[in-house]
């Protein structure tokens, strides 16, 4: 009995919580209410219904099918719809007027065969992707349409006037829809692309920050109990990225809709959407760089207090600036400007310099020059080239060169030691790397050696990342970056 | 001209292509030709017609919008759409009924303000997002359906006539349609959804076989070509994780369609569909420990030729164990048998204890004692004893306290010294925490650690997706696995 009783308010308390997640939601339903009572006045007052008759009925059903939550959703089933139905109609009509003339019996098996085909051909159109993408619906109208106008122009004689009053009303519903959707609180899904491009910032530059804030927290048991949360998949790191690595089939669909929505007329070319797709692809790509970081917390292998402490400061700050970066990515999109990466890159990459400086003073943990890598160093000229694909390869190449001329190993003896050994590595270096002992504290430094590259990974994908945010601002013409804006 | 004549070609080659890469879709658009043919006959012939009438036409209709692709999907729209025109019929009625006494105007007010009301909560409801996932088509419906009777009530008297012939002719549709996909060359959501899963297995096989087959690769052209291949997104590794990073929508899709598919009834339970999601999401995460994995060979950091030719072996034994642990796991799923885990994991172990020898064989790279953490043996141990979540930290901590004790440091002068350096550890190891001399080599095994840390995650969630696999032979009654079977 108490159950029972609890259950009316639990029930309003979901419906409550829907209509608060997104209040558009309650503006979109009030919407589809009025759209079908407009609708239903051309039956219900005599005038209208004089005028357009019993088929009315179609304007009603247009309204239900054609109005989406969405302005791009609405207008790309719309307009599908009315192509759809003007095609089925001419076709319809040809084919009506070619059977026109012939018996009974031949005519019904002239539209059965009409019927077979043409079914047939449509739904194997619907595999192509190209039409699977765009004009999915269409087709389904079209099939619709050509079999109710050839069917009944069997038993009826006046195909031209069905047609045209399939079409009157069709037209009249997807007005109405259009109305409502693009004047009435208009729910745009460019904006929703846009809103979530810029909310996918947030939630990577939040998960890494969660990130490294734990991996370099004291407090072991905090740790074992974010641990826990991690499998439960609750924490905020999983959050922040999770939106990330799920996006696609909503990104495409976002974008698919606001391909169909009329703001690109604003600079009389079409609004760059799918700039957004490949953005949320190299974001996709991104997520998975903190996946594999974040996996390096739940692995359970901790890297011990003394790497650890180590390594704070500079990773810490190279993840701030990392945080910072994208943050200052999706507040320039949020304002649509565009992203000037002089700016802050440097800072990214004096935190990353930091954080190898760091790695090069502790040689006995990670550099050497027996190598003909001194990898780290050249990844950090990478990145602060800011160069892609192709221009990795040469670059690195020169790097490579550089680094074995000026960059010889160290030698410390002590961690206090460690920072003034620049000056003996070339005389120590023959001996040392013939004698090669065991620095047996090297075990320490590899769950953190994952770590840290996976980290120096990060900043190498976020260049890909201010690359398409670069591209995304040009050909999407944002505003010109200023320093007044920076300020406000 | 030479472009107009090659066009008719280049448009059959598209077509032909379409079909070839899944036969079924032939089929598919075969079976809505004939269902159509068959549901114009209503209309066409004249006894039947003259049992139905005019409303034959929404039979017409409802053949085309019900028959999908898949039974799944088929019997998910037909059933949405019967239940819809029910619930949606008996409401008008009602309504029909209460304004029937009434006066001309306010029988169009109360009509007006029932399409308003109806049509608003039934959008809001759509929002739910149980409601949205199952029965999303059937509100649509059900507001089509309330719509078209409520209104049409108005001028005509007949309105149990009118809901009556509705469902009556829609269940024909829905009945054709049914037939049609259930009998005649039926193509299953549920076996879609498996033997993707088993595909997505022998993606991820062939992925991380490639993967290690380039890291150890000699060929620096080779890997530079693979490099920019890579870019463009058309490697092999590429290709192997691709579809499972993007299953997410095209899995719950699936698994939903399949949820309405009667197979269910041969073991009297629900085929467990929703697992076969789990999976999927498992395997997902194991997808980017490969992603991440797939990072290393892009990065451009390569591993010098010294420490790779090292850990050739090792590695390749364990990533040639991991892709025969997943193809084996995906062939279990193919053939509907249980998995035995004992089989496999121990060769999975074998080979990482093989690796974990061999980084221990290299102290100077990798190993040490000076750590309270001797963290590859303790994963190995962990990996081994396949336990999931909270068990890991329980055997961490005891597997550390083994390890300190019989795992001491290893010393090694040479490449040839090494594997015979075991004996000399207990020895030296004070002497050298002491003396901690930097081993000059170490930068070398940077790039090398973070790709080993990867591959011993992978043998991580590879363990979480044996239990899953597990879990799903459990709950979907798979056969019990059988030596003979694996002879076979």
């Amino acid at each position: 009995v108490e159950k029972m009783k609890r259950l009316p308010r639990l029930t309003w308390r979901k419906i409550w919580k829907v209509g608060k997640e997104d209040k558009r939601r309650v503006i979109h339903s009030l919407k589809v209410g009025v759209a079908l009572s407009l609708v239903s006045l051309l039956y219900l007052m005599e005038p209208l219904f004089n005028g357009i008759g019993e088929n009315a009925i179609w304007a009603v059903m247009t309204v239900v099918v054609v109005l989406e939550f969405t302005a791009g959703a609405t207008l790309y089933k719309g307009l599908n719809r009315g192509l759809g139905t003007v095609l089925a109609g001419l076709l319809a009509f040809l084919i009506a007027h070619m059977a026109k003339e012939s018996g009974n019996i031949f005519h019904a098996t002239f539209i059965g065969t009409a019927v077979f085909l043409v079914g047939a051909m449509s739904t194997y159109m619907r595999f192509f992707p190209h039409i699977k993408k765009n004009y999915d619906y269409g087709v389904v109208i079209f099939l619709l349409t050509f079999n109710l106008i050839t069917v009944s122009s069997y038993r009826l004689d006046s195909v031209l006037k069905i047609t045209h009053e399939r079409l009157y009303t069709i037209a009249i519903g997807c007005g109405i829809c259009l109305l409502m959707t693009l004047l009435v609180f208009p729910i745009w899904s460019g904006e929703d692309l846009h809103l979530s491009t810029v909310a996918k910032f947030d939630g990577l530059a939040k998960s890494i920050a969660v990130c490294i804030n734990e991996y370099f927290s004291d407090n072991i048991q905090q740790q074992e109990k974010d641990a826990e949360n991690s499998m439960e998949m609750e924490d905020p790191i999983y959050k922040g990225y999770k939106t990330v690595l799920d996006s696609k089939s909503s990104d495409e669909n976002l974008a698919l809709y606001a391909s169909w929505e009329p703001r690109y007329l604003r600079h009389c070319t079409r609004y760059p959407w799918h700039q957004y797709v490949k953005l949320g692809t190299v974001l996709r790509h991104f997520g998975y760089t903190l996946v594999a970081l974040h996996g390096c917390l739940q692995t359970e292998i901790k890297t011990p207090q003394s790497v650890r402490v180590l390594f704070k400061d500079p990773c810490n700050r190279l993840a701030g600036e990392l945080t910072k970066a994208l943050k200052e990515l999706g507040d320039s999109i949020r304002n649509r400007r565009k992203y000037c990466p002089e700016m802050l890159s440097n800072h990214v990459h004096e935190a990353l310099q930091d954080l190898i400086d760091a790695l090069k003073s502790q040689p006995r943990l990670f550099l050497g020059t027996n190598s003909n890598t001194n990898i780290l160093l050249a990844l950090a000229t990478l990145a602060a080239k800011q160069k892609s694909g192709k221009d990795f390869v040469v670059s690195l190449s020169s790097v490579n060169t550089d680094s074995s001329d000026d960059g010889p190993p160290r030698l410390g003896l002590s961690q206090d030691f460690l920072k003034e050994g620049d000056k003996k590595q070339n005389t120590l270096r023959p001996t040392l790397s013939k004698i090669g002992i065991t620095s047996l504290e090297f075990c320490e430094a590899l769950p953190f050696a994952a770590f840290a590259s996976l980290l120096i990974e990060a900043v190498a994908r976020l260049d890909l990342v201010i690359e398409e945010v670069v591209e995304l601002g040009k050909v999407a013409h944002f505003k010109e970056y200023s320093h007044h804006d920076d300020h406000e």
